[in-house]
């Protein structure tokens, strides 16, 4: 087992880590800008190490400096954490070259999964549904008439440079499709220089259905079930997300959870992983893309299954086979979580940085807190907006929800704007109670105002 | 269902009865003394009443006053908590005389338990092991010396009129009988002015193990498994409670279990109580006593069986049957739970008070915190040390040590001297990791300096 974890990473997501480690007896680092000399996971870490100015892209971006950190400090693996170096092939790469385990999947499954046309491929081979569409760029407006009616209206045409929701035009009818598709194809020359188009089925409604994976380095892979994640702002933000997911009859999950299970052994997976479906009303799905790192909601898997995932990614890294096979997981209760975050949402959800002057979290039976957040603590303008974490587990639904609903009324944050109002209105609206969840939920169910 | 409950109690349970009602959507009253207006439970509950000065006989235990505040705010019910008016028998009865339902056992299960010489007769009447012993005060020393033959030695003689651990002499041998009698009643008489002893049979070590059981008032009783709260300080105070009881075969287990369903059947119970009992080397055991009341470990048992305590108080309470049957209660997992105190292990546990400046409690997986302090809380002198509950889960014994561990170690208070470093002293011992444990462990394994 390894002796000493860098975590390249800050805020709950390092403490999260951080916790993990200690529990297993392993020696931390953290790394941390400038911006974060008092932040709570170098308060928790054994050793902490400054990395950079408060940018990003000086500090928790900047491979050297971490790398540079981890060598220092004498560690034998780096944890990459959520987002910024986490499914970055060429940091996981570097860590490799100099001997450093890096914890979690190998370089190929990073590179195969970032790649969206390969990742099509591998799935379609794999027998893991695809939204219709084609692979490969089109720009004869003849053959893209015929293959968008053989994929069957409504279709997507989508800038093949484009990408993050730009260049995506929808096409309802045939007899629309040449004259969308010349505008699309001028739109993409002019943004990207590229007039090159992929079409694909549009699905209007849908659910957001992620499969959480787990994997050793052994070949063995086993999924924990599934999240309900379809509760996004029109940005594609998650913020509320649920274990398992509901009124999903039992077939449907197991068909999606095998397919699942069938993507993270074509990509040659190991560590901990998760696979995102397009879930359409009649509960056929597609792949939509895989997240090769912990996600920001893990929490609610490993409530409800009772496994933890930070040490198994750790386990798994130092070699450990999975100690437990897919029929010897079980999963009780319900668990949501929300994510309490310093936006506004009266204001499009605009960040919102400063001094936190009190801050009362919930605590109690079936609630489980990961924040990095304390009296008196500044958060800075430079990151992401997360406050907090809360998870909580009931027997059923019905009780989880009031028992989230029981929390946010706890809840008390005074210094920055936060989006605690706005969630205490998901839960109150009867839609969610009832379940019935699409990704256009809250736009059509929650007003901001 | 009651419409409107009041606590009549303070500190973390009264947060824990608070939100188990918001959670079942009944509106709350909280009662505070002088000293407690800006107190957590105040702060949570729908409505507030103080009910007199900090001292808890003109507060607290002011039952005119608690009633009062019940009738004013149109209360149906009361929930008693722990401590204060809980277990007394008197108190019970007034809310009923007044129409208020009393949120506990009773009131002839009250009596019956509270009585300690009633207790052991209904338990023998029932089949539940007690301490051998005399149920009826002895004077003449022959007869008693005739007894104590009978119990086989060592025995313990104790003062009829005393109490508390006071008036209490064990002999060892035979011999030496005569003679530690006649000091016995002649300290009886100076001390309690009355001569008369019980004799009971002198178990040198023990564990502590009690029963969680839950009762509906229509005859259903089931256990919710066992607690092992031997960790108790020389004055009988509980630190670290754990279920399930670590090295307790699975027979003895069942035998104790069955035992206390017997217990309250035979006490006529209905609501959530504990049977004690006092566990030998060999797993023989011995009825100790039945509180009458939630306690104060009652979360370690709600974490393995995922069944909420304080709302079933609240449902039996109205009427309702339980909705399980013992079949169907499972157990996973394993809970500690670590009572931190403002109290001062290098000065005899002596209480501390005074302003928290900083708190840091631990969060994360597997952690529950029950607690009603927080930064700029001032604790009061008037009241019990409680600071925070520490409750972790985790799959296994060692697995929940280590997470208690990593949860000592992110706790910082600053402002009142607490227990902390004897905690971390308690789960370093490896005695403790092997759960090797008995009523003696804590004065024969950690040194509080």
């Amino acid at each position: 087992m390894f002796k000493k974890i860098l975590i390249a990473n800050r805020g709950d997501i390092a403490v999260r880590v951080i916790r993990a480690a200690r529990e297993m007896k392993i020696a931390t680092v953290a790394v941390y800008s400038e911006a974060d000399v008092d932040a709570l996971h170098v308060q928790l870490a054994d050793e902490r190490v400054c990395i950079g100015p408060p940018d990003s892209k000086g500090s928790y971006l900047n491979a050297a400096n971490i790398l540079s950190a981890a060598l220092i400090t004498g560690c034998d693996a780096i944890h990459p954490g959520i987002g910024f170096l986490a499914e970055d092939a060429s940091f996981a790469e570097k860590c490799a070259q100099i001997g450093l385990k890096y914890i979690g999947p190998p370089v190929k499954s990073i590179e195969m999964m970032g790649d969206k046309i390969q990742a099509r491929m591998t799935m379609e081979k794999a027998g893991v549904p695809i939204v219709p569409g084609t692979n490969i760029a089109l720009r004869d407006p003849a053959e893209a008439a015929k293959i968008a009616a053989k994929i069957g209206f409504p279709v997507m045409i989508k800038a093949a440079a484009g990408g993050g929701g730009r260049g995506i035009r929808v096409v309802r009818e045939e007899a629309d499709f040449p004259k969308t598709l010349k505008t699309a194809q001028m739109e993409a020359e002019t943004s990207f220089g590229n007039p090159d188009v992929y079409i694909e089925k549009y699905i209007e409604t849908f659910r957001h259905i992620e499969v959480q994976i787990l994997a050793d380095e052994h070949g063995n892979v086993v999924h924990l079930g599934e999240r309900d994640c379809s509760l996004q702002t029109q940005r594609y933000q998650k913020m509320v997300e649920e274990a398992p997911a509901p009124n999903l009859p039992a077939p449907a999950r197991k068909r999606i959870c095998d397919a699942a299970v069938r993507a993270a052994k074509a990509a040659g997976y190991a560590s901990a992983g998760t696979i995102e479906f397009i879930v359409a009303p009649d509960h056929t799905f597609y792949f939509m893309e895989m997240n090769t790192r912990l996600q920001i909601e893990h929490p609610i898997t490993e409530t409800v299954t009772g496994i933890d995932l930070v040490k198994w990614q750790i386990r798994v890294a130092s070699g450990e086979k999975l100690a437990f096979s897919q029929r010897q997981i079980e999963w009780t209760g319900h668990a949501i979580e929300v994510r309490l975050t310093a936006r506004d949402p009266l204001r499009d959800f605009a960040p919102s940085a400063g001094k936190i002057a009190t801050v009362r979290l919930p605590g109690g039976l079936g609630v489980r807190i990961d924040t990095q957040i304390f009296s008196g603590y500044e958060v800075p303008p430079y990151y992401d907006s997360m406050l907090a974490k809360i998870i909580v587990w009931d027997t059923d639904r019905a009780g989880a929800i009031a028992r989230m609903q029981r929390c946010l009324d706890e809840v008390e944050i005074v210094g920055v704007k936060t989006d605690l109002e706005y969630h205490k209105k998901i839960f109150a609206s009867e839609a969610f109670q009832k379940g019935d969840l699409t990704t256009k939920f809250l736009a059509t169910h929650v007003d901001a105002s």
